[in-house]
């Protein structure tokens, strides 16, 4: 009742998506928005994950804590907004709510910032064969996948076979194929060679297969040239212009090649989330909502979808690219938005201001454009590096990562090499664990128990 | 051919488990054995895992690599030591070969330092409910019960049903009982209670179940009383003299009490590897491999058994306890009668050097005994620190731990208070990974479900 009347006053602003979009509207609104607003930030996971960095957790080099944060401890401070784990399974835009696991939640504004997952352009079935990388337990089945290709090539008699499970396939040559391909080379060549007997690391083979004429398709053609030689040089093939027909267990097949690989990534496409064709407006071919300038879906100026989400046009045409900068901006956009409704102003539209993009390709290489500035190589790649680290969030794990980075540069090693399993139970497989220490608590008891 | 010619004159030693034992029976091998010697490591996993801190990963506190390194990187330099990632299935003595997944490997010598696991006493239906502290995968698992126990008590609206997903039970009063309880009390009433909005983190019940008079039975009366009233003051409730009886979905059954818990964590009995068993040799009740002084199996010299897996009489008629200390010095003596007979000298038998015990309960509390000495607070907390950072391997590793803990020293924080989930699929099942956990979740969606 009382919970009642104190929300007469009140606004009810719901965010869908912790991730840069959702995060950074909920911040502004927090910062700037009346005492009068009610935020909720629902999110199927705790945590905010710093997703340019997450193939460096695949890749064995940083662990997954590394780069989340949870949602709470980044908004916990302000009475005003509430954080729910919770899985939005539609919006119901009529009624003005939003339906989830833990039941429903009427809003007066909707921001919808649920981001993209990858897409296997009608295989789904290629998703067993070749993970793509978009959640922490996707890039800890990779490393899984990764480090234990290496184990089994180690123990492997048949040279045949050995050659088939020291092949990796990247498919898909955007910054994601592009990082995980070199970090794969730099894997094999640098970090695994000392440590492994029998095989040559040196010997394994990293494809990246493009659909396209070039890599890194988005930047300068100059630096996808540079990129290229970048990767050939940690040894990696590059095919381009190449469509992968097939995935299956134990090999790829691309234009007219076969090729046996024992481990195949993903990171050819990716989709919007399936939250916004639920909602029975018009989408673009990529699944995304399409939203007016001023980021709101037109004839529902109450619901905001932005970030990878949402296909906002710009004035030469083109659409707003799904970077973390465009999240960023379009998030602190749809509060600044519901900011002007509420104290009566005209509403701006959105203006996507470029900060540029970059990739890193290995240790001190990567490529990076931003206006008419061009950058490769240890220039850019610190640039990277400290970019990066800014845009972390958290003290932690800046310094977390600033560390680890430091020590991987001089050591030539990754700290992260665990591989982990799905289960966690005991059962038959997992109870003749060897190498397993025991706490000496349990032990105690034990004996506890068997004089008792 | 010119392998086998060149493997004439070699003592092949296979050492099962990359644990405290095996790894220090490796690495004394490797350091003072000669050049004959070809040592194999056989391991399920491919690290070494420091089952110390385990429960600070399962308390959100560090992150499963912090804790772990790859068996290959320490290993890695001597050229006649080859780590083999591969699951033991069995040995057969009289052929002198260790089964493995991966093919036979046969000995000269071999060590056993598979380890204990938890036991249920016959309830293995407990475990579903009740998950025990061993590996990287339980206490991932541990971690993302607890913390989504907060969160899903953060949006119950039934006080009934938010009470029980507030209170944890610890099935144990061993040091990891302890530990994981001490940890739990401190999370809810520091670590997440200015994150949570609706909950009171510090109505939050923990509550500490043994079976026998007191809790680390294995230490000096006065230290158990000290620990009872440091938990105590971290709001967890001690039961001794209490069995429990019986482990359900959403309630224990303990003494002749009902307790409804959100949360069961296993800590009370472990027992050796079933490995042991498969011998045909006689075992102890607790399926540890009984050995001579010299840790060799009766009637058969060749074969050392070590740490968890050992049953070591010591003069007294006590057993060797199962320790982290008794588990190195073990491997290193196994190593040292290897190397005594390959010299034609006499074996020694092993002497237990007790150095002691400890066990942390929380921010600046722990007891530990050595000898005579007793020490408990803040000065057995350092202590406490200093050791597990010095016997942690490798210096990336202590770097990371030590940051960490400085971190949540100062902050009152844990940094890794991360949610993961079992599958890393983008498929059906995953979308509705929130309501994987205990009834309450699944309950709302079947709320949910029947009033769509």
């Amino acid at each position: 009742m009382s919970e009642d009347e104190a929300a007469q006053g009140t606004t009810e602003v719901v965010i869908v998506g912790g991730g840069f979009g959702g995060l950074n509207a909920a911040r502004r609104l927090s910062s700037a928005g009346p005492a009068s607003l009610r935020i909720t930030l629902v999110d199927r996971r705790n945590h905010h994950l710093f997703q340019p960095l997450l193939y460096q957790v695949a890749m064995a080099g940083l662990s997954p804590a590394d780069i989340s944060t949870p949602i709470r401890s980044i908004l916990g401070r302000d009475p005003r907004v509430a954080v729910r784990m919770a899985e939005v399974t539609r919006v119901e835009l009529t009624e003005r709510r939003v339906i989830t696991s833990e039941g429903p939640l009427p809003y007066d504004y909707l921001v919808l910032a649920c981001g993209a997952t990858h897409a296997y352009f009608g295989h789904d079935e290629w998703e067993e064969h070749a993970p793509g990388l978009k959640t922490i337990e996707q890039a800890t089945e990779i490393r899984r996948r990764v480090l234990t290709a290496f184990e089994q090539a180690e123990i492997e008699p048949d040279p045949e076979r050995r050659r088939r499970l020291l092949t990796f396939v990247i498919v898909g040559g955007g910054p994601t194929g592009v990082e995980l391909a070199g970090a794969l080379g730099e894997l094999s060549r640098h970090t695994l060679s000392r440590d492994f007997r029998r095989i040559d690391p040196g010997a394994t083979r990293v494809l990246l297969i493009e659909g396209g004429p070039r890599i890194l398709a988005a930047f300068d053609p100059e630096l996808s040239r540079k990129a290229t030689r970048d990767l050939e040089r940690l040894g990696v093939t590059v095919w381009t212009d190449t469509r992968v027909t097939k995935i299956a267990d134990d090999h790829v097949e691309a234009g007219h090649e076969v090729v046996h690989a024992g481990t195949v990534l993903w990171a050819a496409g990716v989709r919007a989330s399936p939250l916004g064709s639920s909602l029975g407006v018009p989408l673009d071919g990529a699944g995304r909502v399409i939203v007016g300038p001023d980021l709101a879906i037109p004839g529902h100026p109450e619901v905001f979808v932005i970030g990878d989400q949402a296909h906002v046009a710009q004035p030469d045409g083109s659409d707003v690219p799904g970077l973390a900068p465009a999240a960023i901006q379009q998030g602190n956009h749809a509060a600044l938005n519901i900011l002007h409704d509420l104290r009566k102003e005209e509403r701006e539209p959105f203006e996507y201001f470029d900060k540029g993009m970059m990739a890193t390709i290995g240790r001190a290489s990567a490529v990076a454009q931003s206006g008419r500035l061009r950058m490769s190589g240890f220039v850019a790649w610190l640039a990277w590096c400290f970019i990066h680290i800014l845009y972390l969030i958290g003290f932690r794990n800046r310094l977390l990562v600033f560390i680890q980075w430091v020590w991987s540069y001089v050591r030539y090693r990754r700290g992260a090499r665990l591989i982990t399993e799905r289960d966690w139970k005991l059962g038959a497989d997992a109870a003749a664990a060897t190498g397993e220490r025991s706490s000496p608590a349990a032990d105690d008891q034990a004996e506890h128990r068997a004089s008792a």
